[in-house]
């Protein structure tokens, strides 16, 4: 960045552009082993005007902008790969308005979900998108965000009702209404959720909130297979049951978490699901889901609807990642995701733990099943590049199964640059028409470049 | 269209590329207002291969392509403005593929609803979308339909996992997977999803599937005011009710469904209301819901789980619309379409009554009020210009009012060009947005000219 350009930059933000080493080394890094140069320069904006100033500069400079929410992507959506400005969106972090009567909450998009739940607490709503990390509801719409939850309240796609979003050049619309449902013109709300950046800056969003449910209930289930507990899973969802999660962990998952979480869960293939509702409907729920997972040869039907039981059981399952790392001390993990569809998921979670095995890393396995959707977390250390060779080679295997079975790349982690290479494969000439809808909207290529569109060169 | 360019057409599609006057005249006719001009031929494609073909044929010849499903756009979505070829997909309506286990069905555009959901009465499973009339899937695809069931269902929005797309120059692409999602990249399915034809041209589609509810109970509950019915709707949405369907009708609309349909429903803002579920859950839905109803003083809550009760129920809904035109032998309609925040439906109803009724002219509504979505039909004379301008007025008016509350121009008619003047005032500089999105991906202008985007001229 030349010195006049950093100059203007100065203009528009004051003391909140920064270059100092300590401040573009914090936006350089990623929770993964995805690694790249540091931003030129961060910012910390207060108001979309300055965002839209931001971008006017970006395009008179030809320096990138790189949006920064809570710095949990796995797949480095917020890396500069070509330098530029990281836009840390921690200053915008309000909740502009909650409206309870249409269930909508207008946030800023440097809020995490957690700060948004906990102001929310006292209105009978929530938000409940849940990916797990802590991250912001900014980056959570940029990556089409998912979790636990998605399988009853949707995701990042469904729970999204309008955006405010600063163009390349400056120009800030509003996409969406605050009406349920429109039939005017494309979704552009949907074109942005998930466009990781690459088509504007969110500065504004308008959220769909859920009533608090007014019971819960919690069950885990240990399976004689990886293939039973998936079949239950399976005639779960067709019997018409919604549970709002159904999370599957592996043997190797459960017994991390045993460790990790000082819990005796049996050392077996496991569903832990939860169901809300109001009492009488649950009560039914409930019964029917048990019925179904012991005619799947489930045992320990270990049923939670005491707050500290649902709690115990749902931190450990908050836990497994740091419980699956902890298994293995001093490694590092890649995070893989893929999503396939319910009828293949037995056979991609059981071939893969068949790669795993063979690969002699170690790798258990968990997942959102009720959506087709599951991570291996491999382990390798981090001093030995063979090991990370591997674990690459098995991330590139899975993403192969995944599309042979009619499913996708990326379940919920989206594309950054640790995908890019996936993109061709799934997507065909329709990645060409991302390229082309990039070009139209960025023509000069400025905002997060080297993600998730063909290359422009 | 030149002779050679017609020879051509005549090469791909033989005895089935059409410029008989008859077949003209059937696909320039409407059921609206709406007028236009004929298409110069008509083709009806076999296969996805010869509408990749027609595509490079239009590109080649500059020849206009407009899909043609079942004809029954209310904004003219399929009228040919600029002469060109009218699409009718009529022989591509096959069921391709139905995956029970992942609740999925893969079909060709050219299939009506109804057609599927026989197709799909054996299987435990329904496509449930229902925007009244017997649409085209490609059709309700392409406009983003949805009607009574949306409020539990979603909309096309959320019902179409996967698409098949031919673009204008002729490539052909798919969009999404099979798995319940992904965050491999745009979401080109949603982009596709009420592009109305202006993008590419459908030839594919794969929907999600519901199961076919285990239990279903209606009811008809007549209130005090048109604000009080619209009170209870929000509260029944407040408390996590989830009803299949929550319909109001006021009052002239009972009246001409009483006439119509041979009922005594008294003539007063009534809510017709069904709930899907398990035996258990649905008791206590429909327990909460009475109480509700009786507390915004609700009369003659008339339960109905009969199948005979309900269908009786549901036809005369159904029938409204005929009802209604009835009511005033000789009347065309003018079909409006809002969609507000819910808060705000009470307001946009009455205030919308007390245009209508200063203006002279009958105009019954009716709506998915559980989705802020009404219609009202001004009922015009055809042969006083003086009413049509005056229906015209009112439907503008109404627009304005959605847009002034925060709502849209159609929640769920579409564009076509009956909206295009209203797009700038929903999407300000967004409109911009999707004219750029239009010229990338047709850069000769030639699918669908003349509606949902920008002139570009």
């Amino acid at each position: 960045m030349l010195p006049d350009a950093l100059a203007a930059l100065r203009q528009i933000f004051g003391d909140r552009a920064s270059d100092a080493g300590a401040v573009l080394a914090e936006h350089g890094q990623s929770e993964s082993l995805v690694t790249a140069g540091l931003p030129e320069a961060v910012v910390f904006p207060r108001s979309t005007n300055e965002v839209a100033a931001l971008a006017a500069w970006s395009s008179l400079h030809r320096v990138p902008l790189i949006g920064w929410g809570a710095g949990t992507s796995l797949e480095g959506h917020a890396l500069a790969l070509a330098g530029g400005v990281a836009v840390d969106f921690r200053e915008m972090a309000a909740v502009l308005e909650v409206r309870a009567e249409d269930r909508l909450v207008r946030v800023q998009p440097g809020i995490t979900r957690e700060a948004l739940n906990q102001d929310l607490r006292t209105t009978g709503l929530m938000f409940p998108v849940d990916p797990g990390a802590n991250a912001s509801i900014g980056g959570m719409a940029a990556t089409r965000a998912s979790g636990t939850t998605a399988v009853r309240y949707g995701t990042m796609r469904d729970n999204v009702r309008a955006l405010e979003v600063v163009l390349a050049d400056g120009r800030v619309i509003r996409t969406g209404t605050g009406a349920p449902k429109s039939a005017a013109g494309y979704d552009l709300t949907a074109l942005f959720v998930g466009s990781e950046g690459t088509l504007g800056l969110i500065t504004e969003l308008t959220l769909r909130l859920h009533g608090q449910p007014e019971a819960v209930m919690t069950a885990v289930a240990a399976f004689p297979s990886v293939g039973a507990a998936v079949d239950c899973v399976i005639a779960t969802m067709q019997m018409g049951l919604t549970p709002a999660r159904i999370e599957f962990l592996d043997a190797d998952t459960v017994a991390a978490c045993n460790a990790y979480s000082r819990l005796t869960l049996p050392p077996a293939p496991q569903l832990l699901v939860e169901f809300h509702g109001h009492p009488e409907g649950l009560a039914e729920d409930v019964r029917r889901f048990r019925d179904l997972a012991a005619e799947f040869g489930a045992e320990g039907l270990d049923w939670a609807d005491r707050q500290e039981d649902r709690t115990r059981l749902w931190a450990a399952r908050h836990s497994a990642y740091r419980a699956i790392l902890a298994s293995r001390p001093g490694a590092k993990a890649v995070v893989t995701d893929v999503c396939v569809p319910i009828s293949a998921l037995a056979q991609a979670v059981e071939e893969t733990r068949a790669d795993i095995a063979a690969s002699g890393i170690p790798g258990p396995i968990l997942g959102h099943v009720g959506d087709g959707n599951f991570h291996a977390i491999l382990l390798v250390d981090p001093g030995q590049p063979g090991e990370i060779a591997v674990a690459k080679a098995l991330a590139a295997q899975m993403a192969e199964r995944s599309l042979r079975l009619g499913g996708t790349i990326t379940g919920e982690h989206g594309v950054g640059f640790g995908k890019l290479g996936l993109m061709a494969a799934e997507h065909g000439a329709g990645w060409q028409v991302m390229g082309a809808i990039k070009a139209a909207l960025d023509p000069l290529g400025l905002m997060n470049p080297g993600k998730l569109v063909p290359g422009q060169g």
